[in-house]
């Protein structure tokens, strides 16, 4: 078979991958956004995102061994050193660029096929590195949904996509703000439990065999007033040290896999 | 009052603080480190941390402000704009740039003045910010301490204890050897309750009310072969995802309030 090529880095669609990576606007204006790693495309291979093409570097994965990844019919275009390591992040990306159309994950299109939905809801999170995580223990926690409120950015940014390890794309996410998200929720008859300290009952000492939402907000911020009001019943993590801070991610996991434990797992 | 002052950047005070910052050699040769931060620098003063000398940039804290922080033994130089942007992370640390003395962190150290304590032991973890987010948990479960095991680093890296924010100075706080550390465990009758997958039960289905230790290993490769031998119990955290894998410092703040809730945070 024989390959299109590039090894010039001043190549049009090169310098359109540095920004998509980069640029959230460049990523909103086209629709596209880049995959890097072998995993991580074929994970959003199976979760049906569309691939336009393939960038691959020979020595870090042959020819034969991409056949087996992707469908004949996705562009792939052979690269060399120079252009790998201009694109790439570290050499961690084992060989693989891609570049995906974007889903629009709207609330709307969620579907709650098991009774007593498990949803994870956060309001605003900015660390790439957070959301990754929390995108992790959702994928862990089998959660049926996530829930991004008042995002700060795209879900495309790469050190999202990178720290949560694909499970950007094994987990049903929906993107909304507060408000339409409350209503979408109530419509759905999804019970909210919201992180807040404020009138709250210990996170252990709360039932959530029914349909739950777990909501939590910003390290900084908490939650918006909206989710006080709109709270079937605010949850608390009991903080005994001396400050009183934790992780968003770590406090999420803590939530969702108590939910998990009082359904024994089912 | 009046204040020694620094204007130029290629003071050798300034010099050896951006070296402490970065280069964890010059770190262990001379046994200092730097603190960032208002909160920070109280923090590690009310652990006893001896500081040696205080920065600060009069526009962000005022000399009447700094008193209240520090005793008046402890050498305080007024710096300039210049000086504290080449010094500061971001300008997030509120004017106050510390000079510090580190502690050993020796195991035989470790205090535990209530029966049944909980420990939190890490194996290898990598990531700066996985450590900051594990102190965090730490501190707002009040275990007894944190026991980091084979280190990649010294604790005192800037990157950990800015995402500890602080919490590196609430916790008791151990380094040691693996093989060291278990020995210590058994010395004083700690249950061992290794995450590991092998012969391993759901972690909510063990007891974790007597003397307990978690332990942790690295997202990558797990715990090492001693930790298996060693343990009283393996645990595991179900893993219902398409990609098993989680957080570190998530899957530790899981295991840690499991056994805060087990035992009714008391």
């Amino acid at each position: 078979m024989h390959y299109k090529e590039i090894s010039s880095t001043q190549n049009q669609l090169i310098k359109q991958i540095l920004v998509l990576k980069d640029k959230s606007r460049e990523r909103k204006k086209t629709g596209l956004f880049i995959i890097e790693g072998q995993r991580e495309l074929v994970l959003a291979v199976k979760a049906n995102y569309k691939i336009t093409s393939v960038l691959f570097y020979p020595e870090l994965i042959s020819p034969e061994d991409l056949e087996v990844l992707i469908s004949s019919e996705i562009e792939r275009i052979k690269i060399s050193k120079d252009i790998f390591e201009k694109l790439a992040y570290r050499s961690s990306t084992e060989g693989i660029i891609a570049i995906a159309e974007m889903k629009q994950h709207k609330l709307q299109d969620l579907k709650f096929p098991k009774t007593n939905p498990l949803i994870l809801v956060a309001e605003a999170p900015e660390k790439p590195g957070n959301i990754g995580a929390i995108l992790r223990t959702a994928d862990a926690a089998h959660v049926d949904a996530v829930i991004i409120a008042n995002p700060k950015g795209d879900l495309y940014n790469p050190n999202i996509i990178r720290s949560s390890v694909g499970c950007l794309f094994t987990n049903q996410v929906a993107v909304g703000d507060t408000d339409e998200i409350i209503i979408f929720l109530k419509d759905h008859k999804i019970s909210i439990y919201s992180a807040i300290l404020q009138e709250a009952v210990n996170y252990h000492e709360q039932d959530y065999t029914q349909s739950t939402a777990i909501v939590v907000g910003t390290e900084a911020d908490g939650l918006s007033d909206s989710w006080r009001k709109a709270s079937t019943q605010n949850i608390k993590i009991p903080m005994q040290g001396e400050i009183d801070s934790m992780n968003v991610s770590v406090a999420a996991g803590i939530l969702i896999f108590e939910v998990k434990r009082q359904r024994r797992f089912n």
